[in-house]
């Protein structure tokens, strides 16, 4: 890998940070089309889905137990939880909970999972200002705004230097969203991204472990601190974002400033963000979404299947190859076990990824039947599935973007699925619903 | 300036996150010369000085007020403050004031602050724990070994791309320390590493704002954290400092591992720390030196003075060349005033760089009469200064190496000087001539 190019320093950068203040603070509230604010609405209720959904799995429990250390001041909820913290803390443990399962929300052009930092922390904020639904609405498009123009402008080189863009952006977004949520003066938001921004989160070296989710969750806690210590008239370079030794020059050689400033307040970059139908690793997500739809149209049963023939993008074994795997979360990085679970299930969300799911004599049979090949005409975006039933029939199915893309976004519909289907196991299916429907009418 | 050189990564470094952690639980207690633990009572002296003296200026304090907003249970003590706060908060503040009038020590090697993280963390969770001073002693310099050594493995690289090398190292000692505290197996230590290792704190760009002494403190807090997640059964990377996606790779293209692993417990990076005299920029310390000597030796008085000629390095007139300051922060940019302070009170601490001294007309009158020529002939640790008196004497003096210097380290009782100048405004005499003597004798 190679980690840099020789780059001369940017001395005449333009005034991101004061640029980005000013926006946040001084965008009408609703500001932007019925189109993206149900994106923001459909974001908030993936996002507390996820976060109800791991809120007692172990790296929330671990953090939580840590945070207790601190005797903190009951202001704010966990999410799927009855114990409250304080509302830096809130954040904390939220952000962590929102990504312990990998199925958060997706801004596809960066990689970010823009909800984790600024939704975490907004909403432990909110609990104590007692804020307006629409206050936060507008607070969480303008953070998501701030984190993905941000990260528009340094990916990939960043990213691939080996930071995890969603923490290093996410400061940002927590920040600006939190400023506005406390009608800070664009000065004191100015202050507070420069707070925020000498505090990055997140190495990619961390994937596979706790401190993966940790980084939304820091980055939440980060953010929201930056926008009280600005409130309080604590400073920070004006230019803490594009000086030559501000944020951005230093963790990552490009620096694409259009990025930020072209199109501010007009194009939305939260409108493009997506979520994910299965609880794995994207690059199975079309094998996946073609199973799930043979088995519905064809009402297939396991005990009829004779043989799955995949045929794939080279990358889709290379990452996803694991032909018996033994524990749940090494069934995430099989698309012979996804496949199966989709055919039997209908569906790989988190509970199809259990150990006890991956260690089925049902689920093992059908998926010691998945093949899969490498065809180089088959895009990274896309699958084709035939499966033969032992009736002689074939099915076929080509997909060529899964369901959850850009280009074939969930429906409302699938998503409440999915969030009931994460959610009611932890607060009951009646909490559940009401928990959906709050989500997606905060502030209308 | 060029930002990077093109380099591979390293994908056979050393497992230094593991040695480091091994190294920090399994030493033994006073596992050194009694020299080195001489010098570290000196450290948490002098660090213990410095709180105090900034403890109601104005980063503490808006600092403060942000962490009141969230009610934080009154765990541990704020040095020279009568508010007590949770241990995570309590060792963001004390590093924050620690580090508020830039007066703190340094080790020269790498630039690093190391007190202000690590003793910030420590002093913190020691009063939770109720430790012995021998433990915090002996996690002090542990951890002042894995902040200065992991420093020696990157600087000048990372330091040059604009990392402020005190916050980014401090993670890592603060952690330590807090690691060794909390009696974690070496196992829980390498997650505590590595929990931390994703946070890394502090840019350049932030000199001269109030972010500078966050960066002391922000580590503090998030070492701190990161022990207690790890003694909960957080985990992170086991490689998380030496991966090619790992902290050391990501943050810096120079990556020399022997820094890290060579004599590591026989040669103590601790025992090589320095304290500052004079409360300003090192650069212009050997000019202010020579000038208290000279008072000192022949009993100057102010109105005797007819001129001051100083021979410099151009670095004196590039970074202190300010011929008029008119506020106390202008004054440590002032060689001028520095000396002029020098001459009258016989020292230039953080009194002497107050709006009043900045402003009163003697100080002036004498400043005006200071001049600076750049000599080739004298090095960046060097000044040559000639006071003229009205008599028609010359009073002459060379300092090859300042006060405060390696190679002439400040004498206790020059520290205890410095100590109380600092301590007793704000505690009263008796009460920091405690705080001095229990500093100097904790843990023996």
């Amino acid at each position: 890998m190679t980690k840099n190019t020789i780059v001369k320093a940017d001395v005449n950068a333009p005034a991101v940070t004061e640029i980005l203040a000013h926006f946040v603070i001084n965008h009408p509230s609703k500001g932007w089309s019925d189109a993206v604010d149900e994106q923001a609405h459909r974001t908030l209720a993936n996002w507390t889905g996820c976060a109800i959904g791991a809120s007692h799995h172990e790296p929330v429990e671990a953090a939580l137990r840590a945070v207790m250390m601190l005797e903190p001041a009951p202001q704010a909820s966990i999410l799927g939880r009855t114990e409250r913290v304080d509302i830096a803390n809130a954040a904390l443990i939220n952000g962590i909970s929102s990504h312990t399962f990998d199925y958060d929300d997706t801004h596809l052009k960066t990689i970010i999972h823009p909800a984790g930092p600024v939704a975490s922390a907004l909403m432990a904020l909110s609990e104590l200002l007692n804020s307006s639904g629409r206050e936060v609405m507008d607070a969480l498009v303008l953070g998501i705004e701030v984190s993905c123009r941000v990260g528009n402008s340094i990916y990939p080189d960043h990213y691939d230097r080996g930071w995890h863009i969603t923490g290093t952006t996410g400061i940002l977004g927590a920040a600006a969203a939190c400023s506005r949520l406390l009608k800070l003066s664009a000065e004191q938001t100015q202050m507070a991204l420069g707070i925020a921004a000498s505090q990055p989160v997140g190495l990619r070296e961390q994937f596979g472990t706790m401190t993966k989710p940790l980084h939304p969750g820091a980055a939440a806690k980060t953010g929201l601190m930056a926008a009280l210590m600005a409130k309080q008239g604590f400073t920070a370079s004006a230019r803490a974002l594009e000086a030559p030794r501000g944020l951005i020059q230093v963790i990552s050689d490009k620096c694409d400033w259009k990025e930020i400033t072209e199109g501010l307040g007009l194009n939305w970059e939260s409108a493009l963000n997506t979520y994910k139908p299965f609880a794995c690793g994207i690059v199975i997500h079309p094998s996946i979404d073609g199973c799930v739809q043979l088995r519905n149209q064809h009402n297939l049963k396991p005990e009829q299947i004779e043989e799955v023939r995949l045929k794939v993008h080279s990358l889709v074994i290379e990452l996803t190859g694991k032909k018996t795997p033994k524990k749940g979360l090494e069934g995430k990085f099989s698309v012979y076990h996804s496949c199966a679970a989709g055919l039997i299930y209908g569906k790989a969300g988190e509970h199809e990824y259990s150990d006890a799911v991956v260690q089925d004599p049902a689920v093992i049979a059908l998926r010691d039947k998945v093949q899969a090949v490498i065809d180089d005409s088959i895009g990274e975006a896309a699958a084709d599935i035939t499966v033969l039933t032992k009736d002689g029939k074939q099915h076929h199915i080509l997909i060529e973007h899964a369901i959850g893309s850009l280009e074939r976004p969930m429906s409302n519909e699938q998503l409440k699925t999915k969030f009931m289907d994460q959610v009611a196991a932890v607060i009951g299916q009646g909490a559940a619903d009401q928990a959906w429907q709050r989500a997606m009418n905060f502030g209308r």
